[in-house]
């Protein structure tokens, strides 16, 4: 009677070490590897979520993970791999026996299989199509039809449909009467004769009704029909948006061939805000179990770019190089001005990426958004001008240091606002990823103007 | 027959337009306004979703939204409210007129009338509850009796349990005859004899099944019971790791007490992310409606502590005037330095921050992601001290120059990659957030290493 796994044993606690994965588990496991106990092996895996096991794969080393999979051999479950990250599920899927990773695939749905694939060779991929029997590697295949990130890969084939005509009765009794339905499913979709969908009823719904009562007077408020084209992440915005729970996927003629639901949008918005923050950081798609080489080439471009973005920076101050010679004071303050400059210009741009990724930012309101970044830049410039005039004078007894030092502020900060957001909004226009790539050049602008303004000013007030 | 909300007209086009609030709605509004239309008003706003509304209103300046509230006037329906974000909520609820707010929450869902009034002072508080009847009122008062951000604030009281010893006939029979169900509701939780869930039947198993089995065969293998003084976050993740759709809530003695749903969790996944993304920037709660004093005094501590940071930086570069008078080339090098570090710290930082989320980062590897950090920042090193010497000898023809950047790049991006990973870690451990604090103390370690690195090495070796 109890369910089939049991979550880690402290997920009953409050704080935040509920759903970690237990040490001692993992130390059992490592154990029975080193004794090589099989019996064992399973026993402390049996009851884990194959969510956890992943996650134990994915923090054991990669010595570890060739001893796991040799050992559990045919007790590891599709499911397993369906949870690892893709950084080493290739690695994983290359350990397993063919016979066992056949086995493994033949268990899974059909979109957890199209997930697999996407991601191998034509040749790895041929061996699993061929272990799937001849229904299931049809509906495969057909997924695989639809680009990759569309609703359509997305999707799962098997949905509830009812005429729209029907009444209760008649969709219970189809119900009853159905020889297999999907795992989950939580509506009946209603659709009119040229199979286009009309409207959703909640299976509660259904259960609560009188028999005689129409299923179109039973559909739900909120119904949304998703193109199988439309691209993943606009799928996850519009069941975050809408609070949707499931929605049919229609092809080019409107007709339904399949369902999402709400736990795979969860998934996508997980990734793409994943995604996000680790573009804005200038990181490609770094995973922890991702392998040294991959790491650093992951890293390098953002390194690169940023190379370049710092040599012209460097380029500027040195135009300055005998103002700097007169007063080596500049050179110790210019790099306050820079970082200033560079931290405003983050947390503008921050702002705007999130607020494009929520479309909370539109043509409506960008000129307003833009006025009140320059008015934000403005007062916290002369805020922070102030402070730092007064480090100038108090460092180096200079008022006309002060007076350039607050004079480059004012003028970095507000640039900071007006870039960190400009940028972003233009990338966006142009059909540039604002979070790819907004960083580089707003810290070149804060960069270049923030030295420009500090040295110029210096070169022109000082002597 | 067709359902009540239309979404937006451009939802189903399948690029990135989808779902962004059709511009040409926004002009009909503020038109709308400008003639004083309310029944215009009312046909334009009539078929949109409340969740449209809502962006409308955060999109349109305060005067349109004041003329928007006025003009709607009873119209305006809770829902509305729900979904508008907490900055500019307070303002519409002061906009509305008392009868039209009691009437507004008298329409919501107990959930959400507690997510209302969790932010308003205690007298708009009672003006809410006071609208509500007793156990609506009694209903509420026991969510806010939960802490702020735990799952008993979160849960939605109304839930549907069977006992465990039923048949599916009886629960049919019960569903059938029951005067009032949740609005939305996906399983039937199964309870012992003292109110403690065992397990849960989906309604599609249910329908499916024959009157004479017995529910405890039907459970599903996946199931989550969530401690009512668990947090929020931990909710969120628990249902994304395990694939969740609704799990129950128990209070201390085990005892079901209400449910969580995957769209309410979906909700926490959702800001907790966007909570990330903006502290690892230092940007407190910025939204785009937030008003341009809260925006700058939610900037302003971070570029506070900005400025201390790059104070820092220059009190170590003021430790070498005398080697910079020497060689100004150094002044207009060193950025280059400092910035490469401060780069590569916030790619191993974010990846960090993240992977800490994600329950990915753990003590089972905490040392090997460090090795790897290390020699990630070891080989980039490498690579980017070569690029940097031959741009150093090529720009200032200087051997010696070239030989002390080079090194200094790779001290430096070791050092971005060993503190970009271990102080999070070690924040996370001494209780504060990692993607709050890490920033500012990962920058002033690379900063501080960075130019003392390159001046230091230039002092010895150039002179």
């Amino acid at each position: 009677m109890d369910s089939e796994y049991s979550i880690s044993q402290s997920a009953l606690e409050t704080d935040k070490g509920a759903y970690l994965l237990d040490p001692k588990i993992m130390a059992h496991i490592i154990y029975c590897l080193d004794v090589e106990d099989r019996a064992q092996l399973i026993e402390v895996l049996e009851p884990l979520h194959p969510a956890d096991i992943a996650d134990a794969l994915e923090q054991m080393n990669a010595y570890d993970r060739r001893r796991l999979v040799t050992l559990y051999d045919q007790e590891f479950a599709g499911d397993i791999l369906t949870e690892l990250d893709e950084s080493i599920r290739e690695e994983i899927m290359a350990l397993l026996r063919p016979e066992v990773l056949a086995e493994a695939v033949r268990d899974l749905e059909s979109d957890d299989v199209v997930d697999l694939l996407e991601d191998l060779e034509t040749p790895q991929q041929d061996v699993i199509l061929g272990a799937l029997d001849d229904t299931d590697r049809a509906a495969v295949e057909q997924s695989l039809s639809y680009p990759e990130y569309s609703a359509g890969r997305l999707m799962q084939r098997e949905l509830v449909v009812a005429p729209e005509i029907w009444t209760v009765g008649e969709a219970i009794d189809f119900l009853r009467g159905a020889e297999r339905l999907p795992e989950q499913f939580y509506h009946v979709t209603l659709v009119d004769s040229r199979m286009h969908p009309v409207g959703n009823v909640t299976l509660g719904r259904l259960m609560s009704n009188k028999r005689d009562i129409q299923l179109r007077d039973l559909v739900e408020d909120v119904f949304q029909i998703i193109p199988a084209m439309q691209d993943e992440a606009e799928v996850a915005y519009a069941f975050n948006q809408y609070h949707l729970i499931s929605a049919p996927v229609v092809d080019e003629d409107g007709r339904v061939v399949g369902v999402i639901t709400i736990d795979d949008a969860m998934t996508v918005l997980d990734n793409e805000h994943e995604e996000d923050i680790l573009r804005l950081a200038g990181v490609g798609e770094s995973k922890l179990s991702a392998s040294v080489m991959d790491t650093t080439w992951q890293r390098f471009p953002w390194l690169a770019v940023n190379l370049v973005t710092a040599i012209l920076a460097s380029l500027v101050i040195a135009q300055f190089e005998a103002t700097i010679e007169g007063m080596v004071a500049l050179a110790v303050l210019m790099p306050i001005i820079a970082s200033m400059g560079g931290n405003a210009g983050t947390q503008s741009l921050t702002v705007a990426v999130r607020s494009m990724a929520t479309k909370d930012l539109t043509s409506s309101n960008v000129l307003r958004v833009l006025r009140r970044e320059v008015i934000v830049g403005l007062v916290n410039g002369v805020i922070f001008a102030a402070l730092t005039a007064v480090i100038g004078l108090l460092w180096f007894g200079s008022f006309q240091l002060g007076y350039v030092i607050a004079l480059a502020m004012v003028i970095n900060l507000v640039t900071a606002g007006l870039a960190g957001t400009g940028i972003p909004v233009l990338l966006d226009k142009a059909g540039i990823d604002p979070a790819l790539a907004s960083g580089a050049f707003v810290t070149t602008v804060t960069d270049v103007i923030g030295f420009f303004a500090f040295l110029g000013l210096a070169a022109v007030l000082l002597f």
